[in-house]
This record gives C-alpha cells, sequence and structure tokens, in this order.
C-alpha cells in the first residue's frame, strides 16, 4: 500500500518535524518499506495500491510513554471535596488519596481492571496512539501488582495497540506497612518483581523517589534487582522537590528520569551523560497547580531528549489526552510545538527503549496517524480539539 | 418517549445539581412533559416508549454562550512563532495578531467561513452543546460582519444544533481606519450593526471595552445604538485591565459582562444590582497564562450567576471543549464542579437571555445529554476525555 499526496512529519534526521511536502508512504505488510518526496519513488513501488491522503499531515502513530492507566475507581468525588473546601485531612479521613485507589484496584479481578481502563485506552486511540506504557503500582501487594500487569496486557489481545508494563511496586507503602517503607519493600515490593519478572509480564522498572515516597537508598535496591533480572528502570524523579532522584536515575542508565521540574542543571548533566531521556508530564503539572517549571533550557542545552506522557492517574493527572499534553507543553512549560510533536513520537519511543517505531523512516513499523491539519504546529496550537483523521496500526489502515 | 434508569442533574432548584437518582424523563415530540423520580411517574405517562440509559447521568444539553467559532484561517504558525523566540514586533511583522484573522477572514465567502467553522462546530455537539453563541468582529467592515453573522446563522441548517448570533463591530479598528476609532465606529460599525439588525441577523450586540480596544465612552455609543433598535448587550469587559466596562454593562441592563478577571467588588455588586451574568472564559485565561484570577468569592456573595464558555477563537482561545472549560474552571479558578456544570447550562442559557432551556424542567425544551460517568463531578474533574454517551436535540435521540 502506499500513501499519497500527504505532508511527512517523519521527526527523522536533524531539521524540525523532518518535514517532506508532496511526500509518500509505502507499506509493506506492517513495515514502512520506503519514504520520500512522491517525485523520487523507485519504479518497484510504483504500482502498489494507493490511499490519497487529501493533502493531509502524516506523522508517526503517538506514543504515550507514562501511564498509570490501569486502576480502580476514579477520585472525582475526592476532587469535588476539596473545590468544596475541604482539607487534605478530611479527605483523607473521607477515604481519600492513593489509598481509596489501592482499595478500589485491590477489590478488582483482572477482567474489572480491563473493563474500566478501555474507555481510557479507547480515548487515546482516538487521538492516534498506538504504543502506550501501563504502570503497575496500585496494588501494592503480589496479588494486585500482577493483576495490574495482567490488566495491562490484556490491553492488546482486546484493541489494536501495543503495551509495555512497568513495574511500580515501589509507589507508596500500603496502609498495612505504613511507617515501614524497608519492610514492605523487602517483604513484598521485591518478591513481587521477582514474581512478576518469572511471570514474563515485566518490561521495566520504576519507582517514586520522593519525600513522600521512598528515599534515593530505598529506590537503589529495587533498582538493584531490577539489575539483577536484567530488567531497564526509570524513576519518578524530582517532582515535588530535589533529593538526588534524577542523579540516581542517571547512575543507573535508566531509560528515563519522569517529571523532573525540581532538577538541576548538575542532574540535567547527567542525564545526558546516562543517555537518559526527560519525560515530562504537563497533565499532573497542570492539575497540582505547580509552578516549579522542569528545566526546559538546561534540556535543550545539554541535549536531553524531551518525552511527553498524560501521566493518566486518577490523582494528580486524570487525563487522557497527548494532543492536549503537547498543547499545555507549549502553553505551560514554552516548549516549541516542534519539541512537542518528538516528545509524543520519537523521544516516547526513546523513553521506552523501543526502536522499531516513533519516526516514518523505512525499516519500522507501519504506525501511522493522518491528522486533519495544514501545518504540524496545528496539533499543539489546538485546545481540546481532536484533528486524528485516521489512524493506521501495523500497517492496517 | 420515556428515558428511565438515569441519574438526573436536573440544575433545577436550590441543591447542587438538583440531583434525582432513579429519575425518569418524559419527552413529547420536542418538549420535556415530565422530570421527576421514576417512583413518581403519573400513570398517563406509562405507556411511553421507554429508553433504558444503563444508570448513567443526564444534564441539560450543553450551552457555550460565548464563540468567535466562525473566522478565517488559523493561528498556529504565530504560536509556533511565539515560542521560538519571536517578539510581538516580530510577529507583527510576519502578519500576525487579529489583523491576520481579518484578512483571512475577508478572504473568504459565507461557504468558506461556514466549511471551516464545521469542524469546531462538531467538535463541540460531540460534547454534547445543543445551544452555541457566535460573535462576528473579524470582518471590521459591513460585508464581512454580514458575511460573518449569515455563515454562523447557516450552521442551524446544516447540524443539529440552535445558534444565536452577537454583533461584535467594535472588537477592533481594522487596519484602515487605525488610530481612528470613531471615525470607525460612526463610518462602519453603527451603520453595519443597523444593516445586520435589518437583515435579521443580530440577536445580541456586544464590544470589547479595554486599552487595546475600545474606551467605555466609545462602547457606549454602541450600546445606545443597540437600545435604538431593542437589542441587548453584553460586553468583553475587564480582561486584561480595569476600566469600567462592567459598570458600564451593568448600567445598560447587560445579558453578561465577559472575561471580568479584573472587575473589583464594586463592579460585582453592580453586576448583581443589575442581573447580569458574569462569563468566565477559562480556555483565554489558560492560554495567555493570565494570573489575575476572576473575582470567584465576590460573584458567590453577590450572587451574581458564572457562565462559562470557550470563547472558541483563534488568537486567544483555540479551543473546541466546554468539558475541558469546566476542568478549567475548577483547576485555574477553584470554582466547584456543579458551579462549572450550572456554568455550560443554567447560567449560560441566562447569558443568552434563553429560557426554554438550560435544565431539565418539564416544559423546556427536550435538549438533553447522557454522560459515561457515575457522578456529576466526574465531568469537572477528567482533563480532555470526551465522556459523552449520547446527546438529544430538540427530542431526537
Ligand atoms: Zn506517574
Ligand atoms: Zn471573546
Amino acid at each position: 500500500m502506499r500513501l499519497v499526496n500527504t505532508t511527512l512529519a517523519t521527526m527523522d534526521g536533524d531539521q524540525p518535524y523532518g518535514l517532506i511536502e508532496n511526500g509518500t508512504v509505502v507499506i509493506d505488510k506492517a513495515t514502512i518499506a520506503w519514504v520520500g518526496p512522491e517525485a523520487d519513488l523507485p519504479a518497484e513501488f510504483a504500482d502498489h495500491e494507493q490511499q490519497d491522503c487529501g493533502g493531509r499531515l502524516l506523522t508517526p502513530a503517538f506514543i504515550d510513554c507514562h501511564t498509570h492507566i490501569v486502576h480502580g475507581g476514579h477520585r472525582a468525588i475526592e476532587f469535588e471535596m476539596r473545590l468544596e473546601g475541604a482539607s487534605y485531612e478530611e479527605v483523607a479521613r473521607a477515604g481519600g488519596g492513593i489509598v481509596s485507589t489501592v482499595k478500589a484496584t485491590r477489590a478488582a479481578s483482572v477482567d474489572d481492571l480491563l473493563a474500566s481502563a478501555l474507555p481510557r485506552v479507547d480515548a487515546l486511540l482516538a487521538e492516534g496512539v498506538s504504543l502506550i506504557e501501563v504502570k503497575s503500582g496500585y496494588g501494592l501487594d503480589r496479588e494486585t501488582e500482577l493483576a495490574m500487569l495482567r490488566a495491562a496486557r490484556a490491553i492488546e489481545t482486546v484493541r489494536p495497540v501495543r503495551i509495555r508494563t512497568t513495574f511500580l511496586g515501589a509507589h507508596a507503602a500500603p496502609q498495612e506497612y505504613k511507617g515501614r517503607d524497608d519492610a514492605y519493600l523487602e517483604e513484598v515490593c521485591l518478591p513481587t518483581l521477582e514474581a512478576a519478572h518469572a511471570a514474563g509480564l515485566v518490561d521495566a522498572v520504576d519507582g517514586f523517589c520522593e519525600g513522600i515516597a521512598f528515599t534515593p537508598e530505598q529506590i537503589s535496591r529495587v533498582f538493584d534487582k531490577a539489575q539483577e533480572l536484567g530488567l531497564p528502570v526509570k524513576l519518578h524523579a524530582e517532582q515535588l522537590s530535589n533529593i538526588g532522584g534524577t542523579k540516581l536515575a542517571a547512575r543507573y542508565g535508566a531509560l528515563s528520569a519522569d517529571h523532573v521540574e525540581y532538577a538541576n542543571e548538575e542532574d540535567v548533566q547527567a542525564l545526558a551523560d546516562a543517555g537518559t531521556v526527560a519525560v515530562l508530564l504537563p497533565g499532573a503539572f497542570y492539575t497540582l497547580r505547580e509552578t516549579q517549571l522542569p528545566p526546559i533550557s538546561a534540556f535543550r542545552k545539554h541535549h536531553v531528549p524531551m518525552a511527553l506522557a498524560t501521566d493518566s492517574n486518577p490523582g494528580t493527572s486524570p487525563m487522557t489526552s497527548l494532543l492536549l499534553v503537547m498543547n499545555m507543553a507549549c502553553t505551560l512549560f514554552r516548549m516549541t510545538p516542534a519539541e512537542t510533536l518528538a516528545g509524543v513520537t520519537c523521544n516516547a519511543a526513546m523513553a521506552l527503549s523501543m526502536q522499531d517505531t516513533g519516526m516514518i523512516r523505512s525499516g519500522l513499523r507501519a504506525d501511522l496517524a493522518l491528522w486533519n491539519v495544514e501545518h504540524p504546529a496545528e496539533l499543539a496550537y489546538r485546545v481540546g480539539t481532536n484533528l486524528l483523521h485516521q489512524r493506521i496500526f501495523n500497517g492496517n489502515t
């Protein structure tokens, strides 16, 4: 199959967007066989069946590289209580916060978790997403952490999308281990990681390194176990304060350090040296009304790739739109539209170590998105409009 | 037809949401014939054909009471230039700003304007909107102002939605009248208002009262003409500074004063006395990264109804989602979810003086929205997710 009459934002090469006007893409089964200007098409592809793209913009399919999209319940009532003036304590007494999500997640079966995640997954797919990273971390016991990962993997069996699973046992200590973080890590988190890995359910290992969660020393125990199992790591780091998570992530050669609002230039240099991607999450920044901006100019200066993701989760980012994430990254972080498109395509692929996607390049998977826009900057410019015309997944139009 | 197995947020009465659990709504042709708990259903309606709503939440259809959704072109390239570091002057030299929208709008035919507005209209409809206010104000000459209003009215002929048109000739002086605002008003704006009214194209008259636009004295000349023609008025007031627009609007008994971030308590008292609605526009607040919050607590204290709208426009609010507006009103303005639902239903109807819609009440139009949510607070809680299950317009399911 050959896509014709389209502008390509290949996200390949040194130019912003890697634009090719009057481009064409040849798809051979599930793979991109050729990419370039229509005028340069090799004769061998000239007879392929054509799809006229009506002059629309073609980009790589989007990638959401940081989500907690599998979870039980929602936190709308707590959201409302807070806006009606309830204090954190009153919300906590009413069973709010992460505790309520852990409770709802533990009460759900794998099928329940899958069913409740699907509307959120469908919202992402409707905006051209082909690959979603999904974290555990609301079970915080062996059975439920495994159930979350199984529900995440099951998404691929019922929807045309790829899933990467990340074990986030070190998200928080559950109520029954309150004040005994180390015991939770030793007795539950690490053995569950081993079990999940043995069951083939883990693509990467993550943690929440923060004053209100785990220390760098505690996270390093989790990362040591990951290394022992041969699993790559990533980290929720420097979201609310700077306690050394970013440097820790770099030391372990992490795929990504995520949030990183409070990272300083030394931290950024460490990420650059380690080849670690910075995953920025404007939805959480917005929802929390954070004012500390991530060090965008330092990322630019040190050539740290910036990825963007929804952080889709019931507490701090109940969101399901990567287009809106792109707009928020422009509006709130002053990133450029080209940077935001890289953030949800090539750089997001890098944050997941997926070399087969994220660009329109010969040899990569034919995961593409066709958009009702005249110029690629429109993707980030519009607010709350779904601009997708067509999603191509695994070569299927 | 009778809708059963639903929770009703009627937006009627003194309780937030006007909730009725296990409710039922009887629709007779285009009108709501009866509303109440299923258990209280009068015998006469028992035989009506039923639709099972699956326990979903039913609300009044949404109303977008402030838009500039009809216009030529877009400003994505200017958005990108600014983020790439261009100064206001450089953007202006490149033909950016309102000038570019006026140019593109003047170059468009009525059919062009309609065609380019429809994707934005469709995005609103997909989220349960039944009534949209559309302003002129990017023509700034007689022919194009009339073309904008005709394009706006034409939307009703091709989509199941109602349109209210507002004449906004006093949006800005065009280039050819630069520095001659008074001459523009006398020679173009006022005669065009008369012509548009004579053509039956005007439901209300609006202006932009601001340091960078028109003074209260200039606006009062437009309002005098509106009064003479028997047309209600509304005003873009106190968006960037306080120059007395809100008090002016109140003095003329305006339907609404819009934006009003810089209104003070005296202004709010004036709105209360005049029965004028405050229309808040969080999309523009967000896009402009405004920090001056509208005086929400004063509106509450003085019982000024707060409506919410997209302000959909190419420059300061290129947005098309009232659900996102609700979330932004909570997150940025700290309004409650119940206030935001009133903002896009009953209070939005009031801002347009449309007494036949905005609540689920017997005798009103059967314009309703059925949502995939468990609790009404979810509408404002989720970010960038379209939660609509079904829109009912004029009794048509
Ligand atoms: Zn996260
Ligand atoms: Zn406006």
